[in-house]
């Protein structure tokens, strides 16, 4: 063999290896305030300092980042103000920004520093990302939940308490602490200052806000600087790893239990298969993320959030979306029937026939002008399906879509079905309705129409639309959608026979 | 230290790593044919082409992997015909082979290309593989769900559609998609070529085959050249990988659910926990799997399908096998009672004494003439069993068994006890069955007779086979089965009440 | 460039490098009995006998292992014994110690070898963590199971048989088998001697001894050394791996199932999704474990066992200890109620004012005198939450303290209307409970009270303290809280319905 071959092969190694074993690397400058900040917090808090080290934050400068091309610029600002452009992003740098904006804010050192950094603030770098945001019905999630009195009645029979005396229940709201535990870990909480208090620290005598609703990362969060959403829901703190976003497991943290079951459904289809079996040689970090060179199969960003581009021809499949909603067609979830997607992220002004907040009437029939036409579903299946065609023909693809709407279809028919029973059920007065001024939530028959579409027609669109048949059937799906009807008749039958006053 | 040493090292170190950096490969030769395919799919699919040159299709020539060692071989043919041999398996290659068998050929720019690859075209290099598992159960798990009476209307009760009107439900069968979206899904499709139909593609107008039962990889597909199965729903296309089907996502595709939990059990079981917190480390891709060596603990594929071997001895621990069952005594899943394996695959001929398509009677006792005897029950464990004797003593491997087996008794005596009660609904008139000619699957108590032996026996049984008992008890196990029992007796009752012909 | 800068970078990535690829590594020394073992196991077994090689004990001898400095040391013992300290720890110096005490030490081969290794055999290397172990509930699972006359019913209902006949039911009490199948499993089984007996093996017809109560690695197991207990739980054999101690998957093999769902909502939590995102690039292997540097958030073993130390100043954050509840205020799981944590690990001497063996009333008011006091309470916060503050601010973590013992207590309400609700079904003849003598476990009113807390109320403590709200709703939490109590109400209005004699 020829030794200088060799030679000239260990030189072009070490050149490979040297920048990953850290041997050249020089420190970035960080900012004099920053430093000022981790003198202290660098020992205090080690595992979020370390967290920052690790990001692209802490390690390039925005001035670098704003030379990459434009696919692969992650920031999506023209400029950047001065002052951030010669030092990593610390600490400092988006603690002390807008400070005078945040109610938050509280005199540190010297500094003025507001405890949550909010997407107004990540907006001085990233202001396409935190505008597309605020059209995605995830920014409005707090609002959509509390501010819509169905979906409030739901989360009060939910986390309220039940109290039994003498045969009878006594219904009590749930208390604030009870509701940042359950629905508004994930859908945001309103963050508010509640004043100021002292306590010694390792550092003496310090003053700070007192926050409620603290603490918490929900999508739809109230900010103390009147922002809403939490960029830290998805890209979590310190590390705001753009890998760990594009991995499925943050989803899952929302989107996993049986009415939300995208993950549950991911794991069992191909793709999560293809994922967990072979994810561990791509790359997650790259920007443009190249189908076939980068990723082979699609995690959940991939379809709904992420830049791709074409390995070989290097043309962009989907532009980066952060209104995810722009590739989707359907609103699957949470609702009583599936229907094109809502016009508006606030959705707390639907307004069906009935005068329900809601964007179909109680029988289904969906309410037009709430809601996307024909032409902006096709354009949105259009979007979403060019991620598709990398890896599929196009009759794959269609018959894919065809399939699923069918069952958007049947897993409607399937819960008017529930809702006729519950309409007969309030009808013949086994069960206290609407009518009545009652919640529509509390009784042992409602509860069924609930799991009906919040669970098991909503799990069987999801199985559907990700291809995940083993979570679509007996796991959650479709078993339960025709056992659940059989027991809502039995219910209603057991009910009416006690109730002296019924014929049927 | 002695300088000469460490050069030394160099040089070795360089020589073991400039394979993995890719410096001295050459490409392996295409053909011509498949050149041609690439020459516009390469852009058009980029994912799968991609995966495709990471396979061992992609890389290695027929030629070179025939002079493997008969152990290490992964061609069980002894021959290949001359054309596929000097160069790597592309496109072409599979796509166009026997393609005057399939009725999806279509002439695709000078060529003859199939859409659907079959087992009967992946045994040009693999037939043993193909036969094994032609006597697979899973080979005929269309034919077996769909041509069998009692396990169709299971099928249909699930998948239809019930409406409600004046308090009663009226059933219409489920439609062809609904199928095909649930449990077809998994046990397959029935492909068929329903005509040809032109269309618009960046390449120019063009002409396809237009399929139904399409896109589907069940493991029992009925394909268009009147083959069986889908070798791609565990051999994932186009990378084929032997590491994804050997990591037990694989599996979970189909086998995660309530109905047959394997998966979830193997998650909580010891064997799963070493996979997951170690099998990083482990080897996925050698051919033999030497256990010790290459992994410590088994995935599914360890115990149930893959070629073995002793790594300190070279012996073979077990042979290679597609007929997952040639390792199974017993069979746990699907039915209402475990019992010996069936001797066919084809379950469609089974008949019972009440003249019910089961392998056993409504009350448990086995259809003696269609099932392995216990001789060949033995000759499986034994099979099985040297597996664990790798890292298991006899006395725990035998032990361990014979729990095994006696939870296959209580679990049978526990469906036993539903079936009994069932039978007493039928008979009193508080449900419609056999007799009345009508579903066995439709009313409440029917369903949770099913849920009985499908979901609970299943899982209980599945957990103590592979040792994950915290599935096995309160996830979806004994817990159950105890409350079912319970819940199906005071049905019973509140049904009973209601008539007024029926005195107790 | 500067050739000799990288040359001298060639030599530093060889000495980098070299330990890692094995180079110059020479076998550790071997004692002659474990040879002897070796000689034929290493044949006969070579998953077990591959994994111990690459053990720590399997590489690293005693007498290198005691001169680790104080933080880095895994031996606790200040000595060992001299026979030892020479040779690695293999077969034969586990397998024949202390084989006096062992009734299943047998002679083979002219040893006097046993099965079992227990913590008593351990506790020569590692007597702290076996100390701490045996103040640990854990280690006392057998027996607070099956000593416990009302934990005994409860799992003599889950897994006795039932038979039914002529309406009725008849009750048989669990077999031998099926508690190791289940309960057991994880609780620990009772290994005893039951004789020996001779078999042919591939070395010649040999005699064992006879085990009950085997396979098992549950944590409490009793020992045929009279000790409690089994290391193996968490600490597989043969790799003895911190690595796997420490990830989440040795929990989950007993914690993820409703009962107690540790491992289900740390998935679905930020820390899980962290780890499960980036934990590859974590160091599991280093002691002390430093939070920053080795991993950035928790796994179970962070919080509840491992030594950590901060990254920075090298402080030590929390002990190490196996006595898990040192570092827990609140007993979650398991019990009716949530209460302060019991001060004895045999909770088998409970007993409240009822008499009943618990610790708390039917009515929830705590046992005071068996449980701690809230100085130990805030003491053991104290342990637990300066782990916390390696990442989180005193607000952050004191508010999610506030928020989870909100929970608490509004769990116990909600299992006190259940309790309330039973207690009334009781009373009024619905069903036979304490008065009665019967089982409060069998009825279907009963098992309904029991997912109320063993299921329902746990999840939702679980997925408050873990902060894993995605569980905590409708998973297995809330949700479930409020419906089960309303299908208990409509359960106690059927049934009493039917009983003539009940006046409502």
């Amino acid at each position: 063999m020829n030794t200088w071959r060799y030679f000239l092969c260990l030189i072009g190694l070490t050149i490979f290896l040297i920048p990953q074993a850290g041997f050249t690397q020089t420190e970035p400058p960080v900012s004099e305030n920053t430093e000022a900040c981790l003198a202290c917090h660098a020992v205090l808090h080690p595992g979020i300092v370390s967290e920052w080290k690790k990001s692209r934050h802490g390690r390039i400068l925005p001035s670098e980042a704003l030379k990459k091309d434009k696919l692969e610029r992650r920031i999506s600002n023209e400029k950047v103000p001065d002052l951030l452009l010669k030092t990593v992003v610390g600490c400092a740098e988006c603690h002390t920004m807008n400070s005078e904006k945040h109610k938050d804010t509280f005199e540190h050192n010297g500094f003025n520093v507001h405890i949550i950094v909010t997407p107004s603030d990540c907006s001085t770098c990233h202001p396409v990302e935190v505008q597309q945001y605020g059209k995605n019905l995830m920014s409005h999630a707090y609002g959509n939940l509390v501010n819509n009195p169905v979906y409030r009645s739901l989360a009060d029979e939910v986390n309220g308490m039940k109290s039994f005396e003498a045969m009878k229940i006594t219904f009590k709201p749930p208390d604030v602490e009870t509701n940042l535990d359950s629905c508004l870990y994930c859908h945001g909480s309103e963050v508010k200052v509640k004043g100021k208090k002292s306590r010694k620290t390792s550092m003496g005598e310090m003053e700070f806000p007192v926050l409620s609703g603290w603490p918490n990362q929900g999508v739809g969060r109230l900010n103390p600087d009147a922002s809403k959403g939490a960029c830290t829901a998805c890209h979590t703190r310190h590390q705001f790893s753009i890998e760990m976003a594009r991995k499925p497991y943050t989803c899952s943290e929302c989107h996993k239990g049986p009415d939300v079951p995208a993950y549950s459904v991911y794991e069992v289809s191909k793709h999560g298969n293809i994922y967990n079996a072979l994810g561990k040689e791509w790359s997650f970090n790259s920007v443009p993320w190249a189908i076939g060179k980068d990723l082979t199969a699609p995690t959940c960003a991939t379809c709904h959030v992420s830049l791709t581009v074409n390995q070989e021809s290097g043309e962009v499949i989907a532009e980066r979306t952060h209104q995810m909603n722009d590739r989707l067609a359907w609103r699957l979830m949470g609702l009583i029937y599936a229907h094109a997607h809502p016009k508006s992220p606030d959705t707390t002004i639907m307004k069906n026939k009935s005068g329900l907040p809601l964007p179909t009437e109680l029988t289904g029939e969906p309410v037009p002008q709430l809601l996307i036409d024909s032409k902006e579903q096709s354009r949105r299946n259009a979007t979403l399906q060019k991620i598709c065609f990398s890896c599929h023909s196009d009759q794959w693809v269609k018959a894919q879509f065809t399939r699923f709407e069918n069952t958007l279809k049947t897993t409607n028919e399937s819960t008017l079905t529930a809702t006729k029973i519950l309409l007969s059920a309030w009808e013949k007065g086994a069960a206290k309705g609407l009518a009545q001024k009652d919640s529509i939530f509390n009784e042992a028959i409602e509860k069924k129409w609930v799991e009906q579409w919040l669970f098991y027609a909503n799990s069987t669109r999801f199985a559907s639309a990700m291809m995940g048949a083993d979570y679509g059937v007996f796991a959650n799906g479709r078993w339960y959608l025709s056992k659940n009807i059989q027991e809502m008749i039995d219910w209603l039958e057991f009910k009416l026979q006690k109730l002296p006053e019924t014929k049927k």
